[in-house]
């Protein structure tokens, strides 16, 4: 008998957690004229990181990187506030929630989630062979009371929240966040996904403290910062909370690029608000186009918006794959009563202008007027 | 009681594979002058890469990178002749050897090894719960026959073996390592790690057959490609076995300058060959200049030369204190036997230079002469 994966990889089923636009275009052989289903970097990356992605192209990629990610780690580590040993870099968010996974619950234990919340977060779970729970969202929020009773109830390892959320861009203020935590057992680790951070109102993300035991907050450099391509995130909490990533993660996977590109980018903070407002003003411009074609913009404090096309999930299926069609790569929520929503990411100015253009004939199409 | 690591993740040690020379140059404060510890590519990546990243810095940094790695596994598969289904694309060999052992492995599994082989492997093997049996080498080489028979012995999930070897530099023939295979049980997958093929001589490589049920072979464009910053490295075998890493891998994981500088790198044929030559040449040299200070260097097929310092393993750790001191970063192997050479890395010209220089100094204060 060959070898064959063990019992755990062997139960798990061949879906990945996204298709990605490379795999539609090569089946189309048509490229996506706007590319808006990814919450991407749509305004692109700081010039001095641009400048030094050049730097490193010269003189660094020939050897491996800094596995302590040490000069980038100093600068968050000066921005937010905390200590070195209270932060760990990863390759992009979605490496640390693998290793959250890995680390902080066993075979069998439950992670509690929402309804529809990120799907990369529960492929690793089952990945690992930990048992989700899930809560639904209420009123297109993340149901804060109902996911911390649940993880009382089921005795969570863990419980994961995303604020502001993907995929429907709502969020709680800070103390609402703080409030939950402070439900949350202290045995259960919280994780806070904070990737839209950037993008979000004032008052939204609470103020770093590291004194909670049992809090492990996320940002990346993928999505505000425009570096989704590099992959860089990172995770800080308590040193207790910090220090065991060190004994399972890959050291030297963070590349170059990576730290250095985001080193600079943090570096650019007047690039970072210039970039924030062309984000603001390219979410206002989405819910006017789906304003003008009937459609109900939600709240957002993201880099997407997501539009309720006033139906069920059919229908609205319907609309994002008429969008495709018309070279518009768009994703939507799947989830239950979430999913009669399509979720668009903002874009430069041609690329709305194209859904726009591209939009009411989707919706025609999926009405059946067409 | 706040979240704790699992009992597995709390036993494992807090050392880390590798202490890096940034550590090293942060804690004397002075930078290296040669940096031959790693087995990097000193001589720099192919000006076709280069392109590639700064094409990528401009236009693609802002997207995710393409999960499945279309082009560049395609690229592989032609130049390999095997299917696109029987590449699976990683962030560098160390990840996929991660992997490696979390799908083909259960917890308490044995994996077989050379004792003094690439301990990010045995990282790995620790870091998800499976129990080493290690090997001795036999005259500085991976002792095949010894590998073959624990495999059996001990009802072994994997056994790895490196060709050419790391750290010693050593090398088996084509002939030789397909033996092996035919004696490895079928139901023991082997690992067979070529990290350092592009450097070894002709005859070395086994043909590619992705018929044979429980072999996979690793490359890296990290060594003679020189793009070990960028975190680039693919597995190939049968689709069965390829097949589970995507039901568990990081889709999102091998970023954009990855796959675009590699992809590029592979394009280049010449200037793979005038960097083989340049590796050739080093090696020479580094065996010139250990001759002439009295150490005999072990014949190889890597970028890097393994010198035997004639005495024990604290007489060859004072001689890379010494060189360490002296501005030039080695590494040497560590298990007993092997212990008493240093491995110095392929450099270029100036940075051999200045080795030469300083080892004169270091063996005479390892030696008490000084």
């Amino acid at each position: 008998m060959p070898p064959h994966p063990n019992p755990l990889v062997d139960a798990l089923p061949a879906t990945i957690p996204f298709v990605a636009p490379e795999r539609t275009e090569r089946e189309t052989g048509t490229a996506f004229e706007a590319r808006l289903g990814a919450n991407e970097g749509n305004f692109g990356a700081a010039p001095a990181a641009t400048a030094a992605m050049a730097r490193a192209a010269r003189e660094a990629v020939r050897n491996y990187p800094d596995p302590e990610s040490w000069a980038l780690r100093e600068a968050l580590a000066t921005r937010l506030g905390v200590a070195l040993e209270e932060i760990v870099v990863g390759p992009g968010i979605d490496g640390l929630l693998g290793l959250i996974v890995r680390i902080f619950a066993r075979e069998g234990d439950k992670i509690v989630t929402s309804l529809g919340a990120y799907p990369t977060f529960n492929y690793h779970v089952a990945g690992y062979g930990r048992r989700l729970a899930t809560v639904p969202y209420r009123d297109d929020r993340e149901d804060l009371d109902a996911l911390a009773a649940t993880a009382r109830a089921e005795n969570a390892a863990i419980v994961y929240v995303s604020n502001p959320d993907n995929p429907m861009g709502t969020w709680w203020d800070a103390a609402a966040i703080d409030a939950f935590c402070d439900a949350v057992p202290e045995r259960t680790l919280i994780v806070l996904d904070e990737a839209y951070g950037e993008t979000a109102p004032a008052g939204t993300l609470p103020p770093i403290n590291t004194a909670r035991p049992n809090l492990i907050r996320l940002r990346t450099f993928s999505k505000a910062y425009g570096l989704a391509g590099l992959r860089c995130g990172y995770a800080f909490g308590t040193k207790a909370l910090i220090a065991p990533f060190d004994k399972v993660r890959d050291h030297f996977g963070v590349n170059v690029m990576a730290q250095a590109a985001a080193l600079a980018s943090l570096g650019d903070r007047d690039w970072l608000a210039g970039t924030l407002g062309k984000i603001a003003a390219a979410r206002d411009e989405i819910a006017r186009i789906g304003g003008d074609n009937g459609l109900t913009a939600l709240p957002s404090a993201t880099n997407f918006v997501t539009l309720d096309c006033g139906r069920d999930g059919d229908h609205a299926m319907a609309v994002l794959k008429g969008l495709m069609a018309g070279g518009v790569f768009v994703r939507k929520p799947m989830a239950p009563v979430l999913d009669r929503c399509i979720r668009v990411s903002v874009g430069r100015p041609e690329e709305l202008a194209h859904f726009a253009t591209t939009l009411p004939i989707a919706l025609a199409q999926a009405r059946g007027d067409a």
